[in-house]
């Protein structure tokens, strides 16, 4: 199969999911742009590199033109003081949707996160017409970039995929990563198929891996045509020999978002770190 | 194990499909009785062939007696002028209920369609309890005999397997038959299933096959035992490869019924085909 | 206030229903044209009567031309033989909406019925978002047109309000009636508010008055704005010393569609009748 | 009854709906803060006059010490660019949660509105569990907050109740408002219901008054207590006297939200104004 | 109006809701039957008179002799020891719903409890379809009663109006009241309305006044008729002037259960008591 | 991996369930405790034998004594007279969550049954969060052991999952079996799963292995983590062999709970059996 797009436009390239993203998405676009305030390296022959800040709207405009797709992974990957937030995360994707609007850029897959819906217990199977209820400022910069998206969609008919991420790292580390690993190849299979569908329309869809435990339903997404190939299974022994089973009732293990449901309101130092 | 039915009757048994049910139901039954108005070639051993018009009671009073099951897949196959749709689907599918009711037949298989509800958004997830919302007279007449079955279901016992088929033919050809194909190996498998299980009852069913997409929800058919057995996955390339990328906003794009919610009304010439 | 509408149709003009809304829906509009094919006696200065077969398109196409909305009250008013009910409420109300459609109608008020759904049990609390559950041929012909609305609405924007009337007499007669009977003064009220409603879209609404028993809800059509202003209560005393007590599982007890769900299947005589 | 209150904020008090609570709410409290940017007069002996921007974080710390409640009318009254939306309702907002968490503040009564939800059919008869859709910027910061107040109840405890304020003015102008007005004194007692009830929790609740049509639903939030006592009909001659039939079809007359459903996007000039 | 039963048997006669029963029900039958095992005074013409203890059957049995409807206010009031509940609700309605249908009686009306599903929030609007959730002995054996009477009524035809009455004192005495009191003359016509329905089916059905606020939901019992005629509004000055502010976040204000909800569990000894 | 826990209990180790547990847990836990008033046999180095009735709570508060999970399997295994199921599983299963309240054992897994709700129809895809429906004095049985099991929960924080058991035997025998049967492997697979999770919170999940047809719906459960791995498909060429086409309409065939559905009241002798 030849590249479906002419060029797709990464955000948050330098990031630990962007980077990989990089490589994954090669195959499905003539050119890849990408774009992160930090050091990308040195550009291959079908990439373009644009280094700024989502906060600067100039740079983000420039960014978005003559894209056919943005794969939106920029902003503060975690927890993180107000004003961080609201600079990288808020502004930033308002930054991205407009830009997406100006440009005609007629689809964004959008890396939002479980923590949009975090303070739901494990058992309540949430779906993707739940209300929000986010655990933290950054569940909360996701609920309002999910709503910034649907309001581009119903006005403008901006497409965008949301995906509500849950645990994407290099290895599980604790029980709770039983139901919501999210590996690598997962990851960027999940972008793909937002990516390829014919209609795409507004649709929330949850990350994570054919794990034998599941606390989230991905029951109104199926039109996304994703089906993980991982699960976290292969690592279970390991899991299990390595960690203490832990209290069923502490906030971290009842609800879907886990720690962050059990970390303070961050302080506004710039220092402050998760 | 030895055929489940005596007598199984086939409408439609010339049709692109009904002349593969015709081999398919093979196995499930002593004889196979095989209706339609077309010609239907020499009968084999097992078979009975009974030329007539759906729109002709008195035919099919005498088709219906003496079986165990219909499997009814007569009718118009396509969006088509009102009074052929009134003739054929409407007044032919009363017909058969009417003669499964006074000929005592316990269990009926109906060909309904995705065109039911096609205005359905790709994105809405639709399932089969949703309300009716055709895209096509032809979609219309599939609701009309969904409700009939009901009727003949609550008032006089008889049940029904509506089958709301998808996207049926030998290979698929366009991007939204990524999610809405069934293959014709799965068609005649979802058949059976619907004519095996011990217990019916009133039961709509989606029918298409394991697709990676999937547009539309079958959860609360689970009782009815399809699980499709074959995908379009093989075909992504080529169907890829030979059409272009759509706009997600088309009509036809959109809404589960695909170019048939496009399709203007049909005139009332003799000869409007779509 | 002067006429909303310059023009209405009203469809069976002479029968119960229809010879009350003559009176009921005179303050609406400056003209209003009935129809039946029953004498409906002589005009007013403000009506223009049309005598005709709904089962007549070229009628029908007469009638519904310069008129800003239908009222379509005609068809069989209550169980008859298949033959009767598909010319006149089958073929009759695909007439209605071919016309309205031609004529660039947009709205139609659609006189649906109880039987659409009269399979419900009394405490289902059957919503308007429900599944059909037609009791009958009458029923079923109910349903048809419920769904020919759709269509019309989703393909071509003619808005319709389908209102499911539930017991609309003189007088109550049975302790059915209790929580189903409608007076005339609300079945007027209704059409005019289903008339008078900035957007109506495509909406189900069930009539009956404001008795303290109810077995339908109406929460999904408050836009509408029907606040039914007259109660059964009046007649209680009256109908339980009237009437004995019913066997709570007596089928036309137990089902919201009462006595049609315990009736037979018409025979296909001409003069059968309820 | 005494006051139930020692000292209740009222955020946005010079504004439209601010300067009626100044009066209305008097009865509930012993002492009301005042809080706006613009002039709000004298202070009567049983008020605190505080004038200060929601943009600046000191001065809403300030405004919420020492208070019972806070009832939080403050920010962008309609669509503006979004600069204005971000400094006055995104960071306002963010301020007045920080203040109440830092203070102790138990309780916040938020004036959101229907344009949370605004691009939701009329026929949908959209509840307080639904989705958000919000139609413009300004409703975008309405869903911000909503989810910014269920982040500090889920944490921290802080009750709210969301008030989806539906059209709110001295008298009702168009057709759209024969459902979605909201009498002055109705909007008091709104407010007073969610400050006097024991437990609120975290709650949304539609504001319009006892309107005959009606289409948003408050069947989740009953425990609240508003029972609106006024209603529109009173003008409905004069309001279809003076306005023309609008079409059905018209973005703002589809759309519960209205007129901001069809305006465009706000330029970023300061002086852009609806 | 005629006695519409000719005799109706009242357990826990001698209660407090039994006693009043006793008085409000005397229009609707012919003949009392009076069951208590405390003294309930002399008989009246029309009255019988039972003494004796649900927990023996054989009194059980002998006093569902020759009824038309069953009214069970009996069993413990409130919550008590396990063996006291065990004996007098559980043991105790298995012998009526026994004696019921070893005496071929149609309908029971039991006083069921909103501690059967005590543990919802306030805000949750729990209504008549959702599962239970307990909050004390005396709640779980309200549980066990409704699946009792929901087994009787899918195996043996005998139908059930399960009351799950909230608050029923002669007088409101805290803020929770203000949406759960019930007045004496409200629980009567409940049961009235109980008793009178041609059709109940299995029917539970939440019991309080008209109050402006409400916690629970009734939108699926329509059919029951009932509409509260008094309201607690009238108390609510009293009420918030006698007591104090409670805490929005305690187990007895948060859940509908109220104290229940806060109590521990009942020790064993005999002289146990809320 | 070690053993998760330090000390399982089982109770109803002799039965046919819960003797193969005995085996299955084995490797979950340094040691078991079995409880059972039958015969159990020799113990085993890892096992500790109490032997017992559960209607005897000093027995029981004995055998809690000291453990990580309880593993409640014993109770009557089937209809039963009134008495025997009081004795066995009301008193049984009260004693069993009172002794882990006193004990503060902090899960309980317990084997609930299909018979919870018999009384769905296969056609209904029950699902957890459905109301009760119970089809026998042994389902009535298994509903109270969930909601005492609910109360326990959110009163006292201990967790419960509750394993709706469908058809657990050595071989399907009927068509029914078809969906409903569960292999021991598998049955062994699910209580684990229900031990292992970090977070049970009150669940109920349904056990069936993973058969081609299924009636019941675990989409509420996913976070437990069960996904059968055997299958009933090997015995089906066997069951249709040797059985006859049941009657859709019976009792039986109709109701997810099967024969219990079709069975009478067990009469009160001793020695009454299915």
């Amino acid at each position: 199969m030849t590249e479906q797009f002419e060029r797709i436009l990464i955000t948050g390239a330098a990031g630990a999911l962007g980077s990989r993203l990089r490589e994954g998405l090669r195959p499905m676009a003539r050119r890849l742009r990408l774009h992160d305030r930090e050091d990308m390296g040195a550009a291959a022959a079908h990439e373009e590199i644009v280094r700024g800040d989502l906060a600067d709207f100039a740079s983000v405009l420039e960014a978005t033109r003559d894209v056919d797709a943005i794969v939106h992974f920029g902003g503060a990957p975690m927890e993180r003081p107000w004003q961080t937030v609201l600079d990288s995360s808020i502004r930033g994707s308002y930054h991205i949707y407009e830009g997406a609007r100006q440009n005609k850029v007629p689809r964004v897959v959008y890396a939002s996160s479980i923590h949009a819906v975090g303070y739901y217990a494990v058992e309540d199977s949430v779906d993707t017409r739940a209300m929000h209820r986010p655990d933290s400022l950054y569940g909360l910069s996701k609920c309002f970039t999910e709503d910034l998206a649907r309001l581009y969609y119903d006005k403008f008919g901006i497409e965008s995929v949301c995906l509500r991420i849950c645990s994407c790292f290099e290895a599980p580390e604790g029980r709770r990563h039983m139901w919501s690993f999210l590996t690598y190849a997962d990851m960027i299979h999940l972008v793909r198929c937002a990516l390829r569908v014919p209609r795409a329309g507004y649709t929330i869809i949850y990350g994570n891996s054919d794990n034998e435990e599941n606390a989230v339903s991905n029951r109104y997404a199926g039109h996304i045509g994703f089906r993980p190939r991982e699960s976290v299974e292969p690592h279970r022994a390991r899991v299990f020999d390595t960690t203490d089973a832990p209290d069923a009732h502490a906030t971290d293990i009842r609800h879907v978002g886990g720690f962050l449901c059990a970390l303070g309101h961050p302080d506004d130092s710039d220092d402050w770190r998760v």
